[in-house]
Formats: structure tokens, sequence, C-alpha cells
């Protein structure tokens, strides 16, 4: 059943140990709604504890400094930022069909919670949990100021995306206000890279193809320079966007060569071209300005096919 | 002459052939700051024009959308986040001593002008820009909206540096509501990166070296890489941070190879590190996070009395 925040604030004050549960793969706006929400429902003298499927790394311990987890029996359960029971994850399948409340702003939510508070037009979860405190009528701090701020600035790419709105920048300066130390998040979140992924992105570049007149960049990363960086499946999500950033690129392939030899494609293009178009070729697709698909049969057919199809495309 | 909002807008006001002054190397501050003044004044019916020593770049040809150049004999002579007469450029020397007025935020200005209104306190000119226009009484559209927006994020690279302020959130919030389209901003500034910088960042990164537990990392960049990547000055300045921004380094080095073989070092550290006393060694010097200093005697050399230099200084 699909809920506003004045219900969810009052089924929230409601219920006094409420459990909270992020999506797995952990990213700043997951991690930042659980925190936030829980600084705000201790506030009220309520206990709280945030729950993932996967080990949170440290490079987001700014958020839960102040943190106790705490183990009791829950009367609420609530998922925030978790589009779908399968993002809960598996190690926490027992709480798959337990889900009393979910706060979420993905228009894919699969509306599995008894309770939905779903904008699916706000830029972050963190956006709606910011109304929902609000609600509470719990004054923001430092502590929840962080968690607000992170969610927002991950979710838009510090505020650089075309998801950005103006509200997104009022709530920014609001958390600022509450003595957010916006350093201390924006240098872990946006300028480190791991020395595996410095590694990985040296070992791409070094192999960037140009096509049709530098209209198509293409990087090729084979199983070799994943196991001499050490990158994992996150740092590799990096890699994809930079061939389509080299100037003058519309149309930016990443080649990545899979453990049964075939290649994942991501494709990646600017206004006037459709990713998807072009992996559909392939049976892949996915959308307008990212899309992907597998190509078998090796590298060098790989790129042979690939580079002829993105020549038929243009020619249309 | 210090004055304040009030009487630079009186200034304008009392004025019709308006000639305004951007800095050599013209980034977007300058050119927003210029841009937008010439755009609010040409609403108020004055002739306007924007000048610069040197070629603007087709990357910010959004800023100037609807930009008449025209010749006249000004009655007014502003410069826009000008600190110093040398920033106007050898091309425009017999301007150096006629600046009217000038409009800037950095701590350094010269006092130039006959007139300066100074905020060093703000985050770019263009949010003292902001005040000016609100002052002059023009209505803020999407042409003054986009000049504004560019100057502020430019200079806090996309608000993520600690320069932001709630400010620089709330005007970029009340310009965005003007019609800014923050992507065609955005991508060019932020999401772009030349042929020759992606050349030039593949080919430093491959001589990454890594110092005292990794507590430092170390680039080189040689004459040779300049000549086959075709990097210029601007996107030299673009790989200085890299080393610092790998995951653990608390301070980032990049040498890089000068004409006569001597190697100009940028130091670039974390909050608990002094890049100024690092380079005080080789009589250089900067900031606590950025300082740089110049050392003779080829690639080997400089490196071995460069690492001795910042193990002396971690043993302190």
């Amino acid at each position: 059943m699909h809920i506003g925040v004045k219900e969810t604030a009052e089924i929230l004050k409601d219920h006094s140990k409420i459990l909270i549960i992020t999506h797995q793969s952990p990213d700043g706006d997951t991690l930042g709604s659980g925190f936030g929400l829980y600084f705000a429902l201790t506030k009220l003298g309520k206990k709280a504890r945030v729950i993932c499927a996967d080990e949170i790394s440290q490079r987001y311990s700014f958020l839960f400094d102040g943190y106790k987890d705490e183990d009791f029996e829950p009367d609420l359960i609530c998922a925030v930022d978790v589009a779908d029971t399968k993002l809960i994850g598996e190690r926490l399948k027992n709480l798959h069909d337990k889900v009393d409340l979910c706060i979420d702003h993905h228009p894919s939510n699969t509306e599995y919670a008894k309770k939905l508070y779903l904008n699916s037009t706000a830029s972050a979860t963190c956006e709606i949990i910011y109304g929902v405190i609000k609600e509470l009528g719990v004054a923001f701090d430092e502590k929840t100021g962080t968690c607000i701020y992170t969610g927002i600035a991950t979710d838009t790419g510090c505020f650089r995306y075309s998801n950005t709105t103006p509200l997104c920048h009022r709530i920014a300066a609001e958390m600022m206000e509450t003595g957010v130390n916006i350093s201390k998040i924006n240098t872990p979140m946006f300028e480190t890279k791991s020395l595996s992924r410095i590694s990985l992105e040296q070992q791409a570049l070094a192999t960037v193809e140009y096509h049709f007149d530098k209209k198509c960049a293409m990087i090729c990363i084979t199983r070799e320079m994943l196991e001499t960086s050490g990158a994992d499946e996150a740092e590799l999500d990096g890699i994809s966007p930079i061939p389509r950033q080299i100037e003058g690129v519309e149309i930016g392939v990443t080649m990545r060569e899979k453990q049964d030899g075939s290649y994942k494609i991501s494709v990646r293009t600017n206004d006037d071209f459709d990713a998807s178009a072009i992996c559909a070729a392939f049976g892949g697709g996915g959308h307008k300005k990212a899309a992907g698909c597998v190509i078998n049969g090796g590298m060098e057919k790989a790129k042979k096919v690939l580079i002829e199809a993105i020549g038929d495309y243009l020619k249309r």
C-alpha cells in the first residue's frame, strides 16, 4: 500500500524497536538513509539498528561515527533505498517477506513491503528521509546532516548529474548549516581512487582505440588486467564512463573479458546517439545513454563485429 | 578605494558603454562573471563588451550564446575576477592603468583599479556578480543564470571543494529555477577530457611509484610524454592532483621535466602533512596542501633528493 510522509512518520512514531535494512553492495544513498534514520530515531528515544547483507566499507565510516550496534527483537522492519527483495540479499533471506515499511525513490520498486513510501522524482532516497525526519519533528544535527548530504551528493555525482534539482541544493545548504564537514565526505567519495583502480585505469587507457573520425572510442579490459590490478566489480563500473568522456567522442565502448572468454560490452553515448540500439544488434539492451550486451568469440572477433554494428548504426 | 555592492551598482547604472575585462587563460569564473554582467547590462539598455587577452575556448561557448561583439569607446572599464594587472595580459597592456572598477574575490588583489569591490570570502567572483545583478534590479534569466552557475560550479569543483558554502548551493538552486540546463554546463566542464589529456594521463599513471608504506605516490612526466601527447600547460595542471587522490596516499608528487632538463615539482598533501615544508628544502613554497619547487640535475637525482627530503620530513 502506498503511503505519504505523514503516515510514514506516524508508523515510525508508533514503534520503538526499529530494524533498518539497507541494500546489498551498499552505496552512499542507502547507508545515508539508514544511518540518518537511525540517528533521528535514537534522538526520539527509540532503539534502532542498521543492517546490510554485505560488509560496509570503511570508506563510509564517517557516516556511522557514534552508531552503536545492538541486537533486539524488532517491532518494525523498515527497508531504505531497496527497490526489490533480491537487493536485500541472500544472507538476509529470512527478512524478504517481513518488511513492514519501505522508503524508496526507485521507479522500479516492486512494492514488496506492507507499506511503501515511494517518491520516484526524488534524486535520492536521502531526499525523502530528509522530509521524514522533518515530519518526525527531529532537529537536524551534524550526524543526520552528514547522512542526508552524503546520499544526495553520491546519487547526483556531487550535484553534477542531470537528476540534480534545486531542492537537492537547498537541502545541501541546510545540512551544511548543521556543521557538516563536506571535505570529510567528498574526499573519500569523489577524490579517492584505490590502487587497483589506478592500475586498471592506466592499463585500460593504454588500449584506447578511436574509430569513425574519433566519434567512437573503445577500451578493452582483459582477464589479465583484472588479475594484475586486483580491481573488483565496482571499480570496473567506474571505468565504463571513461571512453565517452573523451573530447569529441559520442559513443564510448568498454569491452571486458569474462571468465569464459566472451566479452561483456558497455556502450555509453552522448545525447544524439542511442546506446541501446547498438546493443540490440547483439541481443542486449538498456537505456538510450547506457546499454550493454555480450559478444562471444574472442577479442578480435568481438571488436570487429562491434565496430561493424556501430558503423551500420551511424549510416542509418 | 574599496566599495560595496550598492556603490558598484550605482557606478554601473551611471554609465552606458561598459568594457568588461576578464583575466588571461580565462576560466569559468572570469568568463561567467564577464558574460553574466554583459547580459545584465544589455537588459538595462546599455552597451557592453567582454574582452580577454587570450582566445576563449569553444568549451565555454554555452556562456556566450546570444553575445554580440561590438566595438565602442567605453565610458567605464570594469575588470572581473582579475587580481592583478599582470593577469589582464600583455596584449591589453594599454588598459592596465585604465581600470575604473574591479569586482573580485581574490585576497591577493593588488588594488590596481580606481574602485574595488572585493569580497574575499566569496567562493567565486560570480557569487559577487550575483549580488551586483540583484542590486541592479535585473531579473535573472537562463542566460545570466547559466553564467553565474558556471562560475560558482567551476571555482568549487562542482560544489565538491571546501570553499563551497551554503550560499553557493542556494544561488545554484535559484539559478536552476531560471531554466539553466546544468548538463550543458557540467558535461564540458567536468566530464570531458581532451585526447591529449587522456594520452598524458595514461603515460603518467604508468610511472607511478609508491614510497614510505604507500603514504607517498610519485609520478614523473618527461618532455617526451608532453610531446607525444600534445598536452598543454592547463592539461598538465589537471594531472598534479592525481597522485594524492590514490587511496591511502598522504603526499602526492608530480615531477615534470622542463626544457632545460630540470624538474618542476608539485607536491599535494592531505590534512596532516605540509607540502610547503617539503618544498622549502629546495627553495620552493606555496600553501600547506599544495606547494612547488624546482630541482636540477636530471630525473634520477631529482627523485633521490626529493625522496630523501620527504623521508626527513616524515621523521620530524
